[in-house]
């Protein structure tokens, strides 16, 4: 199944004196992506939590093949490597045209929009989440 | 009157490609020197909002003398240029040594905690703000 | 003539508790409208760069009528409001749909790219600017 | 062995919407935890570059128990895991009091501060990390 996939382009002061992309800001690139396939799934973020679910990242990691730098037109893709019960695990790849420059996963899980106590997934937002889902 | 100062060391990620501190970075250095000046007026930000006061940035304003660098240790000293009824302006100048590097102000209006309604400046704020303002 | 115009969206880390973007980053947008008016006017901010010409911020500021939220589509327009011997001063203005969010101000000067010092801005640089600029 | 120690006032514009850090900056917070590390161990970053050697990060991670919030004011402790060849681990531990908020990791390498060019980690480096090093 093919990935989530959305372009951004690197800003100036995301770049630090070595000229390159500072490594915290390739998380908040992770988030973008999501934000853009919560959109895809539900018409946008907002739109998911009024449906009740909200979700809060537990775990992130990266790795950095290569250096991205300011002005790169970066294809970041994103597949759902994991529903479990109450937790989605996201695997991001950032590419500057074939060259794989990081390989990232946020962990969220999800809470009611609420109160933010953690609940489970509801079949809504698999259903959703489904087409870039690695596995079902 | 002495201004109020607090310092700060610039942070590698907030320098860019040029090796100096993007000039947006120097926006929230105000702020942090505002949270602080807070700190000392009442308490700290959360006890001014409790208190039932809350502010909002309507202006804000930089020149740049001369660049900050990776590892600099700056003086930011912050004055209460002006209480108008409803606005606080305040004034920054930011040193490494004696060298000035930028000079800067803020605009805010005092809003009510709560309903974000702009509101007259309470005369409890006044008096706390009063051993930073440069007139009274 | 018409300004130079530039859509963003905005990013969920830029929010802040307040729910809205927060001051500083404002600066970063009109950042990136710059650097999307040297690729419209240069090929790229590299290619003035190797052209031999640089720039740097010596002013800033930027006034907030209404708060940018978290997912907003903003339309940033840009003219250039005053081309001296060696200052470039560009003007921006911040739009979600009609309304009129921020309007603000950089001035840069121009310097030699290699060496930093001043210069005044190079014929083919004024060249380039003029469609945008909005007296001549 | 006792941990580097180092402390951070969470500033307002680094906490979102929902009140509280965005995962990016606690990558950005070890960052300068780093640093200030360097600075114990060399003097400054900038010494240890001048000695003819620099680090990239190559791999980061973090697990996030609870919140930080606004004003927080923030203990993070710092220790070398792990010193390969060439590659050096750092492991964090970021506290509000005694509880424990966000643990993380990154892995560097270490490159020529002038071709950036992977090399041994140097001797010189190795004993100045020593007195926070897990294992030696």
């Amino acid at each position: 199944m093919p990935p989530f996939v959305h372009r951004l382009r690197v800003r100036y002061h995301e770049c630090d004196p070595q000229g390159v992309v500072f490594n915290s800001h390739h998380f908040a690139y992770f988030d973008v992506v999501l934000t853009e396939l919560w959109r895809a799934a539900f018409g946008s973020y907002g739109a998911m939590v009024a449906s009740g679910a909200d979700v809060q990242v537990v775990d992130a990691a990266a790795r950095f093949h290569a250096p991205a730098r300011f002005d790169d037109e970066l294809e970041l893709a994103m597949t759902v490597a994991r529903l479990g019960t109450t937790s989605i695990t996201s695997a991001f790849e950032e590419r500057r045209g074939e060259e794989l420059l990081v390989s990232g996963r946020l962990v969220h899980v999800c809470v009611d929009a609420k109160t933010h106590a953690k609940q489970p997934i509801p079949d809504d937002m698999r259903r959703r989440l489904a087409p870039w889902c690695e596995t079902s």
